[in-house]
C-alpha cells in the first residue's frame, strides 16, 4: 500500500470537487493546482500551492501551456524504484507527485453542440491529456483519476483505505485512465475525418468507440453472451414488456427498415428478420388482417410493425394474438390500456431517428463494412416485356419489391392488391424460393390468379417466369442484368405476361 | 502559404530522416532536437538545435522527461494571429516552432512480440503523443508529421513548396495525427483491458480501431460500396481466380465455420450463406459427389469447400462444375493446373487461423456484439424417447445437427450416411422449413425411409415429429426446452421413433 502525500489536480467541470477535498483535509493530503481549479479548491477552504510555485514559470498562451514542466512531469514520471530516477529528482529539487486527478475539456460535447470550429479545436485538451497519460503511464507510483465519472469511486477508496492505495487499484485507474484519454482522442480524430470532405465513406481505416451499453440476458441463444451498444431510447420509448432480446433487435432493425419503405398505412409482421404477413390499405385494419391472412401460423410469437397508430378497434383484434413485439407510430390511451394487459409483450412507439447510412458486420478474421441498400423501387422502372401492366399491377409490383429488398436472399416475393400473399426466402435457389412461396401462398388459401411476382435478382433462366405463368401470374419485376434477360422477356411476350426491370438488385444476407 | 523556419524533430526510428533533413538543410531550416535523434541528424550533416539550449533543462529519468517544457510547448502552442499569445512569446523569449516531427516509441510492436510488462509501458510515449497532439490542434499556424509513414509525403511537399505549407495542407496533416494518436490510445486501452482478468467479455465500451484495410468492388449489391478490415492473407493463400466480393467473403465466412465441425473427410457446396450440398466420407472423392447429389442445381456458381487436399481425380471432378470459389487445405500440382484453367475462379488454400470468439453487427442505432456460437453437438446427449439410437443414426443425428448450426434459421436438416439430403432454411416457421426439406430431398430423389432430421430449435408442437415420421424419418435430434417437449416425445414413443435432446440451441441469422 502507498499512501498518499500530494495529489495534483486540474478539472474542466469544479463542480464535483468538494468531498474530495474534504477527504484530502482530513489526511492532510497537499493539493497542487493552477488556475480556476485552485480557486475552486480554495472557496472549498483548502490550501493550495500553485503549479506556477513548482514551475517558477507562470501559466501562458491564455492558459494553453500551464502544466507542461519537468517539475510537474518528473513529479509524475520518477519511478520510485529506479536510483538514477531518484537521483535526478534530488538533483533538480522535484518532488513526487502520488495522485493525479483530471477533468478534461469537453471537447464532444462542444462538436455536439455545432459549435464553431475555432471554439471545438480551442477544447481540445493537449496538458490534462499529458497528465492522465504520464500518471497512467506510472500506475505502479500514481493514482489516475481520469474524469469526473470516476471521483466518487476514487473518493470512496481514499476513505476506506485512508488515502492508501495497492498496485492493483491504481492499475484499474489506468485502464480507466487509457479508456477515457482513447475515447477521447476517437472523438478528435472522428471530427478531423468529417471537416475533411475529400474523406471515401469507407475510409481506410475501421474506427468506433461507443460508449453506451445495454447488456442483454445473452444473445442469439441463452449460450451466448450478447450486448448493444447504442442509445435504443433515441428510437423508440417502450411503453411495456420485458427487455428486449438479441433476436428481438435483429427482428426490430428488419422490421424498421421494411416499414420505412411505405408511406401508405402498412401493417407488417416479422418472423426471423422475415416478413410472413405485410400488406398496404387505406383502412388500418384492414391492412392489419390481410397482414394476419399472409401466414397466421407464422405470426404466433412474431414482430408487429404499422407505420401508423393504434385505435382500440385495431388493438382488439391484434390483442387476440400472442406476439412478442409491436412497434407503431402511437397508441390511443384505451388500446395501449388493453394491450399492456399482457405484461410481457414489449410495445414500443417509435421516433424519427437517423439509422445511419453505413452497416458493418464480423466476418472471418475481420470486418466487412458497406455502404446501406438505400435504393427504394418505383424509380426509373423500364418496361421489357410489349404487354403493359395497369395502374394496380404497378402498385403491386412496387409493394412486391420493396418487401424483396428486405427479404433474405433467394427471394421471391408474390402479392395482389397489396397484400403479401407469400415469399420464398434465404434460398439456395430461386426456383425454390419461387415454389417455396407458391406452395405457401396456396396453403393458405390465396389465389396466384393475376398476383405479381417480384424477385431480389435476375432469372439466370426463364424456369420462375414459366412456373409463374401457369400459377396465373400476370406481371414481374425484377432488376434484370442477366446475359439470358432476353429468354425470360421471350417467354412473358409469347405468354401474355407483362415484365419490369428495376435495374437495382437488392441482395440482402 | 507559410514558411517553415524551425523544425522540431523527435523521432524512435531514425532511419527515415536522410531526405527530410537534406530538405532542411537546402532551405535552411533550423533543426531543433535532443538525444538519439539529435545525434543521427548530425550524423547526416546538418546542424541541430538542442533541446535543452532552449529549455535550459537536461533530459531527466533516463529520457521519460525531455520535451515536456513551456518553452518548446509555447513555442508549438502561441496563435500567431492573438496578440496576448504573441506578448507572452516576447516576454519569456520563447520562438515559434512552425513544424513538427515525430515517431512515437512502437507501443504496439512491443505488445505483439509478447513483451514482458514493464518493457510494453515503457514504451508508453508520453513526449511524442503531447508534440503530436499540440502541433496538431495548432495546425492553423503548425505543420505536424506524426510517424514515418508519412515522411515521404511531407518531403514532397516541401520540396514542391519550397517549405511553404498552406492551411488546408496543414490540416490534412493534422488530421493524420489524430488518426495516429487515436490509434496509439486505442492500442493502449486495449492492452490494459487485456490485463485486467476480471473483464467481461461483453465490456462497456464497443471499442474498434483496425488499420488493414481491402477496398471491394462494392458492397452486397452494386450501388453499395464495400470494404473489408483485415488481414485475409493470414487466413487464405490465393492461388487463382478474380478478386474476393463482399459476397464471397460472407459465403467464404459461413464455409469455415461449417467445415470446422468436422474432422473426417468432408465437403461442403454453398449458396447465400446456407450449405446446399454437404457429405463426410472416408473417401473424399465419395463426399464430393454426394455433396454435390445434394442439390446439383443450387450448386451452380456455389462455395466448395474441403477439409482435405485435393488430388487431380478429384479436380477433375469439380472442374466440370461452375463454381465461384474453391477452398481446400492443399491442391496437388497437377489439380491446380487444371483448376486454374478458368481463370477468374477463386482458389483458396487454408491456412489455420483463429476467427476470434466475438462477433458484431450493426442493428437500430448501435452495434449488437455476441460471444461466437462455439458449442459442437455430440456431448452431453440425451435419449428422450423409449427407443435408442443405433450407431449409425447417432452419427448422422450429429452431422446434421452441426449443418443446422451453421445454416439461417429456422432450419430442419435431413441427412442420411452422413450425407445432406435436403434442409429447410431461412423459415418463418418450423413446419414450413421441414416440409420445405422434404419438397427438396424428394425433388432431387432421395428417399427419406430411415433418414434423420436435426432442428435448430425446439419444437412448439409436435407437427414436425408427426410429418417426419410420415415420411419414414425414425431419428430426430433437437435441443429441447418448450414446454410442449413431452407433445413431441410421446409422439415417438407410439410411432416407434427415437429423439435424442442437445440442450444446445442454434439460431443463426
Amino acid at each position: 500500500m502507498k499512501k498518499i502525500k500530494r495529489v495534483l489536480i486540474s478539472v474542466y467541470d469544479k463542480s464535483y470537487l468538494s468531498h474530495l477535498v474534504s477527504t484530502f483535509k482530513k489526511y492532510e493530503v497537499e493539493i497542487i493546482s493552477t488556475g480556476g481549479t485552485k480557486k475552486a479548491i480554495e472557496n472549498l477552504g483548502a490550501n493550495v500551492t500553485s503549479v506556477e510555485s513548482i514551475t517558477k514559470y507562470p501559466s501562458i498562451l491564455g492558459g494553453r501551456v500551464k502544466t507542461l514542466h519537468p517539475n510537474i512531469f518528473g513529479g509524475i514520471l520518477n519511478r520510485a524504484d529506479i536510483q538514477s530516477d531518484q537521483k535526478d529528482m534530488d538533483q533538480f529539487n522535484i518532488h513526487t507527485i502520488d495522485m493525479v486527478i483530471v477533468d478534461l475539456y469537453p471537447f464532444q460535447e462542444a462538436v455536439e453542440q455545432n459549435a464553431d470550429n475555432s471554439e471545438i479545436i480551442e477544447k481540445i485538451d493537449i496538458g490534462g491529456v499529458s497528465l492522465i497519460r504520464a500518471a497512467a503511464k506510472n500506475y505502479k507510483d500514481i493514482l489516475i483519476v481520469p474524469s469526473t465519472e470516476h471521483f466518487d469511486l476514487a473518493n470512496n477508496l481514499m476513505i476506506s483505505n485512508h488515502c492508501c492505495t495497492n498496485i492493483k487499484q491504481r492499475l484499474s485507474f489506468a485502464q480507466k485512465a487509457f479508456n477515457v484519454t482513447s475515447n477521447y482522442e476517437y472523438n478528435i480524430a472522428t471530427y478531423f475525418d468529417s471537416t475533411n470532405k475529400e474523406n471515401p465513406k469507407t475510409p481506410n481505416t475501421f474506427k468506433q468507440n461507443i460508449l453506451s451499453s445495454k447488456k442483454l440476458r445473452y444473445g442469439e441463444n441463452p449460450h451466448q453472451d450478447g450486448v448493444y451498444y447504442g442509445k435504443l431510447n433515441e428510437l423508440f420509448d417502450q411503453l411495456n414488456g420485458k427487455e428486449l432480446s438479441y433476436n428481438n433487435l435483429l427482428d426490430i432493425d428488419a422490421a424498421v427498415n421494411l416499414i420505412e419503405e411505405f408511406e401508405e398505412p402498412s401493417f407488417g409482421i416479422l418472423k426471423h428478420n422475415n416478413a410472413c404477413g405485410f400488406a398496404s390499405n387505406k383502412n388500418l385494419e384492414d391492412a392489419w388482417d390481410q397482414a394476419l391472412a399472409g401466414d397466421p401460423i407464422s405470426a404466433f410469437g412474431g414482430v408487429l410493425i404499422t407505420n401508423n397508430n393504434i385505435d382500440l378497434k385495431i388493438a382488439s383484434k391484434i390483442n387476440t394474438l400472442f406476439f412478442e413485439v409491436l412497434i407503431a407510430k402511437d397508441f390511443s390511451n384505451e388500446a395501449l390500456d388493453l394491450l399492456k394487459s399482457k405484461k410481457s409483450r414489449i410495445i414500443l412507439k417509435k421516433k424519427n431517428a437517423n439509422l445511419g447510412e453505413m452497416s458493418f458486420r464480423t466476418v472471418l478474421n475481420g470486418v466487412l463494412l458497406q455502404t446501406k441498400d438505400l435504393i427504394t423501387d418505383g424509380h426509373d422502372l423500364k418496361l421489357m416485356s410489349n404487354l403493359d401492366v395497369n395502374t394496380n399491377q404497378m402498385s403491386d409490383l412496387i409493394f412486391a419489391s420493396k418487401i424483396c429488398k428486405h427479404t433474405k436472399s433467394n427471394t421471391i416475393v408474390l402479392a395482389k392488391n397489396k397484400q403479401l400473399l407469400a415469399s420464398g426466402c434465404g434460398q439456395t435457389s430461386r426456383v425454390d424460393a419461387l415454389r417455396q412461396a407458391i406452395i405457401k401462398a396456396k396453403h393458405f388459401g390465396f389465389s396466384l390468379e393475376n398476383a405479381v411476382m417480384a424477385s431480389d435478382a435476375f432469372f439466370p433462366f426463364p424456369d420462375c417466369v414459366e412456373i409463374a405463368e401457369k400459377e396465373g401470374i400476370r406481371a414481374v419485376i425484377q432488376p434484370g442484368g442477366s446475359k439470358n434477360d432476353q429468354l425470360s422477356i421471350d417467354y412473358c411476350n409469347a405468354n401474355n405476361m407483362a415484365m419490369i426491370f428495376t435495374g437495382t438488385r437488392h441482395f440482402k444476407h
